[in-house]
């Protein structure tokens, strides 16, 4: 009997499940990098990329890797993938889903005999989430040659260095040092990677899977509002600089201009007042800022004019304004190629082939230093990620394998011609 | 030689420098209630009263009392004075200025031989700030007959009663438990307490000094908005319901009723956003409110509208308000007739009589249970208050001694009538 897409997203639902089990904490899933849980986890992935007709490897950094030779010698490598950690008391899909979706895609090739034009590789990360080193894509940096080798000296909690772990884990931190990557760019296709969405467009669209345009531009910013602290019953309103409201006023001016600039996202997440206390106006507010837009010309626009507005609010109230860019992220795009033959997949299938941005980073904005890259998001429910609720369909998770399993015939003939 | 207002204020400067050394803390002012710095500031300030023609007495409370006879027996009794103890890094005028003044005007009476027809004590509070026992106003409250016995059991820092601390200081626990007021009601004639303004009104009016009218009516509050927490990057705006912009859209709201409604102040003071992470949007907000003004009806009205706007904001953001009212203080009226003594000593000496509100509580609104209140309220620079930097001029200290000289003659003249 012939495996069914659906039989295929069932293993792909059972195995997210099963690598859900192995945790470093209690109770709830918590797997960070170079960790007991993630040997475990290479070690059943493995074996699965093994079944599936794959010869496997771990590399210096602790990435898995499954090969699927190509119907020819010489032929290019097409990677596929994402990664295998976790954050703190996370949900089963973000990562896992994007590996176990191209290692059923693979499994599905070898029933039917079939080699393609070129070569798959599966690639399942050591580190996307950054959790124990707080330095995130550890895993697409060493295989992409941009690893820092000072990041080995980064001690975790427990004062281990990521060396130490590397050797511990049976990786190599000799080896990282040469910042080689695992390939020369023209041996690559590409790399696609399958993501659950962790945000709520498609769910508001009602659509299974939508494809990534870019991985959006982002600027981490701190902003700073000095005006007079004084009694809150002393002070009569119009001889007051109240840092809060001159705050309070920049918070409504970022999210109004967000709204009105198309896929511009502002968010003031952190607010700390000072001296804080109910009965005293506060003198001196820090917030942050997080301004993201696909395009970074977009972006630095909403940043110049934020940070205009965020002046004239404090002039107008007496108050200081202190303006600290703390981080910049250039816009990652996605291949148009890669893109396309998405789309042509998604209305294959018969539903709206829908293109967004990524909000969030990915291993793939990484590995486009390598190579084109193209994204498939997989609706998830309530946009929740990062949280146990994380949850996605059987329904859609076969359509992501249908859609995945269309991309590679089509690429596949657009390689032989 | 006779003693002018001039050389008066100046001892009144010296003396509030000399009490300001009193700390219970090295290089700052901190003088709780029952303490060792207490204890030497009533010994001091007792000998300055004997100095000034007083018989004195220090209650079971720690108050103390310095009296200066009427000019016949039976005579009624006025009250001035302010309290001696202070908050953290205080400054050296809040509380003792009144106490200073007071015993200034007594001296210059005694120093011409001058008997009125009424006594005058003077009052030195044993505690108003309420920094120890986070209980205010001890010391007037055990005065009027309101100390609640329950108190003798709250313990401070470190771990010490109030009734221990009352004992070891001289003071007699079992006497407040009968809770009973200093004086019969019909036996005195009003309380005139002299005060620093603690806020910028008077500065910006240019005016040396002013009347207060009463001691505003304030409503503390706590508004949580609750809304949905979400990734910074992957929830488009339109699909948000941040709970920190329902907040500031609130703040505002707050600023601009309060501004529209002469004398009401407004204050947030107090924000604690959930999760508080630069790269999620916030799920819940807690804010504290506190609304001033110098009339009950008036400070009702503007937290019933402050109210209906937090739930009209929360509704059009799809984000929960809870409304809690955690303490209301009713205003305190001051006097007609002590603020049109007031008002015709201020005009006397050439200033414009201004009358403004208290924003803060003073003993005066204890006390207030008992007899007629007035206040006088003086100059302080920049309104500043609470603070080391707390400034009042020895030229504003002179117009507040003449002030409250001709207030005590034109008593005098009406009590005779």
């Amino acid at each position: 009997m012939m495996t069914t897409a659906e039989t295929l997203a069932r293993t792909v639902m059972e195995r997210c499940a099963i690598l859900g089990g192995y945790s470093e904490e209690k109770d709830r899933l918590t797997r960070p990098f170079a960790t007991n849980a993630m040997r475990k986890v290479n070690e059943v992935v493995l074996g699965w990329m093994q079944a599936a007709g794959m010869t496997t490897q771990q590399d210096a950094i602790g990435n898995l890797i499954g090969r699927y030779e190509a119907s020819t010698p010489q032929a290019k490598t097409l990677l596929l993938g994402s990664h295998l950690d976790t954050v703190r008391d996370a949900g089963t899909y973000d990562g896992p889903l994007g590996v176990m979706v191209a290692i059923a895609c693979v499994a599905s090739l070898q029933q039917r005999q079939i080699r393609l034009p070129f070569a798959i590789e599966v690639l399942g990360f050591a580190d996307e989430e950054g959790l124990r080193y707080h330095s995130a894509y550890l895993g697409s940096r060493a295989m992409s040659g941009t690893f820092d080798p000072n990041d080995l000296q980064l001690l975790d909690s427990n004062g281990i260095s990521m060396a130490d772990a590397l050797r511990a884990f049976g990786g190599d931190p000799e080896v990282l040092k040469l910042r080689t990557a695992r390939w020369p760019r023209e041996e690559l296709l590409g790399y696609c990677e399958v993501h659950i969405e962790q945000g709520p467009v498609l769910e508001t669209r009602n659509l299974p899977v939508g494809i990534v345009s870019a991985i959006a531009s982002q600027s981490r910013l701190t902003v700073q509002f000095t005006g007079e602290a004084g009694h809150a019953g002393t002070i009569p309103m119009s001889l007051r600089h109240d840092a809060l409201c001159a705050a309070a006023e920049f918070v409504l001016a970022a999210e109004a201009h967000a709204r009105s600039v198309p896929g511009v996202v502002a968010t003031v997440g952190q607010i700390n007042v000072q001296p804080s206390a109910s009965n005293v106006i506060p003198g001196q507010v820090a917030l942050s800022l997080d301004v993201r837009h696909q395009d970074d010309h977009t972006l630095l626009q909403a940043c110049q004019h934020l940070e205009a507005q965020a002046h004239a609010i404090g002039q107008a109230r007496g108050v200081t304004v202190e303006w600290h860019l703390l981080k910049e992220y250039h816009a990652i795009p996605c291949s148009p190629r890669m893109m396309g033959i998405l789309e042509q997949a998604i209305s294959a299938e018969g539903y709206a082939a829908l293109t967004l941005t990524s909000g969030a980073g990915h291993d793939a904005a990484v590995i486009s230093e390598l190579t084109d890259i193209g994204m498939l998001f997989v609706r998830c429910r309530g946009g929740i990620s990062h949280h146990p609720a994380e949850s996605v369909t059987q329904a859609d998770v076969t359509v992501a394998i249908r859609v995945l399993e269309r991309f590679l015939q089509q690429l596949a003939k657009e390689e032989k011609e």
